[in-house]
């Protein structure tokens, strides 16, 4: 794919940023332009970006966004429910057949994080206006997502997210974070779904302006790389599936 | 839980051996009184065992059912579509809290498993009457499912069921198969998923008398001792979730 | 194994408690003693208890103890370059025939458990003398070791260990521990290596008395009862090696 | 890295070509020069190809040549013994550093590759002259290392190599062989040990022309560059290891 711009669609519920004031005042743009120009800065004219959001004509994912997506970032947190089955269905295939996802923060509870899971994501949290300080450590040290990122990164000011986690072991651990009030979280876990991969980053909260963070915007980056397509060699060709006695060895 | 004994609910959807002469000569009276039968002979009085089909009102499965139940296994071809999401559903939060559920052979398409796995699941098959030689392989000399077990188990005549299979890569991959027309599949596979466990066992059709084989029969019976619930120490806690600061230190 | 008694053998290098008058104080009759006696309160009359020290001959690890020991449990800090390698090969060759091996703490460097690792073991540790609060999550409810365990243990002061630890990926991860200080470290780790299991615990050191602590001692005693040998139902087969065509199918 | 060039080194144990006839028409610069063209075919100008054998001094793998080596290849197999100690311990550092290692065909019961898993890498395999049919299946589509692969590789005289192979789990399984005689094989697995990537592929062997194939070649070059360093970003940190209280918030 060398020289080709690849394509990333930043989904956003879109809601906080216009309804609460001190939301406002952290993502006057919507949190989804903030995580833009971390990866505008960070991946330059390798990328193309575009945003998607709720209150669009099938939220802004028609069959001809997804099937130009290389990659979605999703986030959401006030209104999962509104989010259309249909919709749903749709982004989930396009990740069988190999779009990237990389889901953040309190998307743990999203349809389509739960659709590709297969579990309750059902997590530990605490509701505490000032946040407490959440530390990020890398415990695989070479998985492209750590590169380039601090040991470990420091958030002064983070809703805690902690254990247990219900989502199925992750194949690939890349980070762990503790809370200043104690707890741990698997908080940088990758899947490999279909032809399809998935990486899910805890930090990030409408409240706190984490998403203008440099470390932060640098591992959605390199999640974000991560995810980027490989042509699968075998899938179409499963998915005709019957196959005849010896129909390989002519 | 010694001295208890765990209850077991088979569930099949019985309808080619009601449908085809060639299924009912093989099965007459069901596929999942071949399986209850080696159960009983496996696990004789530690188990008790119930069976549950398609036809009957809620397939069988209601809450009062299911909530008798520490482990599920899953027969179905023909009609996957027709069992009802509110039953999948149900099926599925039970797995969350902790029921067992193994999936047989073209269960591998039903809708309770695809939830489950994320995934679309598809396999290679091959359509030939005859069925060929399977030879199912220990690659998990320790694993539970795999004691007592003959290294390798030879099934004469099975449809073929082959690589790629779209699941996410098992937590514990405890059976490989090869086929005499060279191709190969995860046979065995194991999958933690919420509170509950899951084990996807390949061999078994309809067409052919797997069920009645004995070394067969032991792999299955393994497969629902090893999915019996365990006393999960954290999810009620987890589900309470807000927690405040300091909460476990007092 | 219903009815028999499970043998294991508690190794310590038996120095600081004979030479630090602080250690001294805490474990007057050994680290072992402490771990022997939470052993007995969990699992009573299923398990018959030995000890083995580096001062006996062979370091007490005699052809004859290993061949009768189940589950080994390793403590060790010191004197890691003073275990003969004659003995490390002998006890490994024990794991790949079957038995299991719990290491504790700063065992991690113990010649052993990087022979079974492959790996350094290294790790990020703190020394200050009145150590600080340990606070250990279950990540994996439903996990034999996890049983009865509550969620969270803290541990009022020990020695911080944190990431990066280098070891291979877990096959299981059952426990992570945040510090104090804001480090995070995979304190409970399972892995398959030949026939044998081996469990990895963090918490211990001899300067705190944690090894009196009663749930840590559930971990300790869940763990050994994990460790215990299965059947391997293929080994011996494989050691063969060389097979002729067709030998399974006749 | 982009622009530069990657090193990769090449070792041979470098017997059966000089010594046996059968061998030496089918390699006759060495197995390790048939592996080499591949590599030139499919990586070009990326890379920098050396070889090292047995009989050098140091077997070719001095401090100065492996601190040049990015991606070292092994193939070993009837002197396994005659590899120092001291130069199996210098690839395990440098393995532990971040060089990548493919550990080829009988290579499997190598020191380092030994050293590198902590089991005892014992399979079962077979003894005949004319090999029989190997089918390479690819269960990983996604994997880097299937890239461009046929789906399925067929070898149509290769020795047979089957399990139980005594691994640890491998972090990643890209393909599983069936043989004619119904054999299977987990024969690509990927490992990560410290800082460093392993491949082991299980074709190719001095009796047959495996490593003259095209789509062989085609893998070991994926492997190659999968196993390529990428720059650990806390390996150092770790080994200075005791690290005082609040380090990282100042």
């Amino acid at each position: 794919m060398a020289g080709e711009r690849f394509r990333v669609t930043l989904w956003n519920e879109h809601i906080h940023e216009r309804r609460d004031e001190s939301v406002t005042r952290i993502y006057p743009d919507g949190l989804h332009e903030a995580i833009a120009s971390g990866l505008r800065r960070e991946l330059g004219e390798t990328v193309s970006i575009h945003s998607a959001t709720l209150d669009e004509p099938e939220h802004g994912l028609t069959e001809s966004v997804l099937s130009g997506t290389d990659v979605l970032t999703w986030w959401g947190h006030a209104a999962h429910d509104r989010v259309s089955d249909e919709v749903v269905n749709r982004v989930h295939a396009r990740v069988m057949d190999g779009m990237g996802i990389v889901v953040l923060h309190s998307g743990h509870h999203s349809k389509i994080f739960r659709k590709l899971m297969g579990t309750t994501c059902d997590l530990r949290w605490r509701s505490d206006p000032g946040g407490e300080r959440e530390v990020i450590w890398t415990v695989n040290p070479t998985h492209p997502i750590a590169a380039g990122v601090p040991q470990p990164i420091v958030i002064p000011h983070q809703e805690m997210y902690g254990e247990f986690f219900d989502i199925p072991t992750p194949d690939e651990l890349v980070f762990i974070s503790s809370f200043a009030g104690g707890e741990v979280f698997r908080s940088g876990c990758c899947f490999y779904r279909g032809a399809g991969r998935v990486f899910y980053f805890g930090p990030g909260d409408q409240e706190f302006p984490v998403y203008h963070q440099p470390e932060i915007q640098r591992v959605i980056a390199n999640g974000v790389s991560w995810c980027r397509p490989l042509a699968p060699n075998d899938l179409p060709a499963t998915r005709v599936a019957n196959t005849p006695r010896e129909w390989f060895s002519t």
